[in-house]
């Protein structure tokens, strides 16, 4: 196993319009246990942390308009924003990806919950905002 | 735990209008295995089925382009098209969603590995087509 494979799904992301109605949906109908909410005030955003099995549902809400989910939702409105999948290593994985020729976008940064994290650009994805996350030992 | 309560998120269904492009991706750059092709005719589809974790992340490819991903691909290029949660009762759930106001898309059905599956249509789920399935005994 090379250390860009991809480990498992780490979560989905979902932007949401309607935290209330969100939580209602995953939370109170399909039971799944809201372990996290966390502010990310310089993404703009309100994440909320669902378990389902090894996965999470994060639910994206919106603290900014300008963000990058207040942005989603004005263009695409409410659904899926990305999926993250977890590799033992993200700066390995960037570099493989980057050479075969996707589309990295930046640098590894810090996402939630302390993860190494990485997007590649959906253009080079088949349209998919696919975000490469490594856990901190 | 009720009937309704999701398990794990069963798999996430991606629209793909280059299959080469996306088992690239997928499979040889993140390493993830094809545990399963399945052509499903009456849908217009072949699913390549790749196992991620505990998950499954299922490529659809348009084989006919009047079927479901055939018309999503045409109004929305490719991209994630759904997200399958597993339920240990399809039924249980199909009724207490709908009673609550969720609205459910016809009758449970077999899909892909003999899976009872529903659907929930996206315009009461957030923007989310979101499928409940089964695996049966």
């Amino acid at each position: 196993m090379s250390k860009q494979t991809a480990l498992q799904l780490d979560h989905l992301g979902i932007a949401v319009s309607d935290i209330e109605a969100a939580l209602d949906l995953y939370s109170r109908q399909l039971g799944l246990a809201i372990t996290a909410i966390e502010d990310v005030p310089q993404q703009g955003i309100r994440a909320y942390h669902l378990k389902c099995g090894e996965t999470v549902i994060e639910l994206l809400e919106a603290t900014d308009p300008e963000g990058p989910i207040g942005r989603f939702l004005e263009k695409k409105g409410p659904g899926i924003h990305h999926m993250a999948l977890r590799v033992e290593n993200v700066q390995t994985a960037a570099q493989a990806m980057s050479k075969a020729g996707y589309r990295v976008i930046g640098e590894p940064s810090t996402g939630a919950g302390g993860k190494t994290i990485l997007f590649l650009h959906p253009a080079s994805t088949g349209g998919v905002l696919l975000e490469l996350c490594q856990i901190r030992p």
